[in-house]
């Protein structure tokens, strides 16, 4: 057996979420599938993070033991073959230690959500970001991320389905970027709860839009109830970026 | 009658070009069958640039003439809420002029072509970049994009269904960008040939793939001869970027 540790990117619009579904096509069930076409093999593909329905990933880590004799990149290479025409891509395979594990092992997740804030209709990013029609104030968006970032019970922040053991993250980047009518809200810990960073997004949009003032996001987070999240950002505009390892 | 300008994102790749053709959906038909819904008149839309089936628009600017008593403000929200689901949207739209001419006075024409220079197969990008799997030299590509620059007869990189009086066009910029994988080329001219733009890129990723050397793009300007181009880029990654005017 040889551990292969992939690198993927994929469009997340026409999939049920990385996680294998029964009523729908996932990412995890795409790649397992073409690994069965290349090796004969029903491997388990283990991944850094599950993504939700429509969340995109640029650099999702994950592995699969594979008993066929195979060099990494012609695996990849195979692999990108069979997954076609479906919206995944292996950037790069390597083989790992037997103990190397992509969710385990992985010490840092980031996470960038992409906010078109704008009154026109998307047209060639529908579904790649969220369009935000009111003026949003990314200077007062900014002060808002602050009272996030650190060690908190991110209760209010989570998904009634989370399954974490934990409500308490730390959160070591937040950070606020316009350019023109597009911007980019980076998100980067050691891992996050589940909904963690559309709840977060939703909430520094709330702000933006003057709907909310920073007290009331630090109010919200304080709460630790779901019931005071202000808003959950849909997830077109949602890409999980990075995973790293020691 | 009032004339209005507009400025207009498109994504191309559901379109057999910006202009009306008899065989398939086009952004113009898109955008007067809008007019038409919202105003009850039959208006021609006159554009910048008639791109080709499936380049993408950026900020394309066009003008129609219509009789209806309408504040632009109002007209854009209508055509945008009528225009759905196609993905066209006006991104601004003012009145101007009785003789200002979207196409004859625009006295400037920017587009960018989007490289993705990577062996793995585009998913969330796919038709809005050109995948050049050879890794291409940017450095070469940048010293043969200064042949072209300035004014040339540029029979060589031109459709032979081009309509335009003379081949002889002046070419003002030719930047070659590279941010990791992804290379961007930047060019305006007050106006281009048919197919010039992916005529030129083709020959360019010729000369950076290592195909062609420098010279062999001189050669081919100076050949003025279509038999003499070295590739014609497809049209996933053109984007219609600006039009200036006086």
């Amino acid at each position: 057996m040889t551990r292969f540790a992939f690198t993927v990117e994929f469009d997340g619009r026409p999939f049920m979420g990385w996680q294998r579904q029964a009523h729908g096509p996932s990412v995890q069930q795409t790649i397992e599938e073409a690994i069965l076409a290349v090796t004969g093999e029903r491997a388990v593909i283990h991944a850094a993070g599950r993504t939700d329905a429509g969340v995109h990933g640029l650099a999702m880590r994950c592995h699969a033991d594979v008993a066929k004799d195979i060099m990494p990149f012609r695996l990849m290479e195979a692999l990108n073959a069979r997954m076609r025409p479906h919206p995944v891509a292996v950037l790069a395979c390597e083989a790992v230690a037997e103990d190397w594990h992509a969710r385990f092992s992985c010490v840092g997740r980031s996470y960038v959500y992409r906010i078109a804030n704008r009154r026109a209709p998307l047209t060639w990013e529908r579904g790649l970001a969220w369009r935000v029609i009111q003026p949003l104030d990314e200077v007062a968006m900014r002060e808002a991320a602050r009272i996030l970032l650190g060690r908190h019970d991110f209760t209010t922040f989570r998904s009634v389905h989370c399954q974490a053991g934990s409500p308490v993250k730390t959160l070591d980047r937040l950070d606020v970027e316009r350019d023109g009518d597009r911007i980019a809200i980076h998100a980067a810990a050691r891992s996050f709860l589940h909904h963690q960073v559309r709840s977060m997004v939703g909430c520094l949009a709330m702000v933006g839009m003057g709907r909310w003032r920073v007290g009331d996001l630090r109010d919200a987070l304080e709460a630790r109830d779901r019931a005071a999240l202000g808003l959950n950002a849909p997830p077109d505009g949602l890409y999980f970026v990075r995973a790293d390892y020691p």
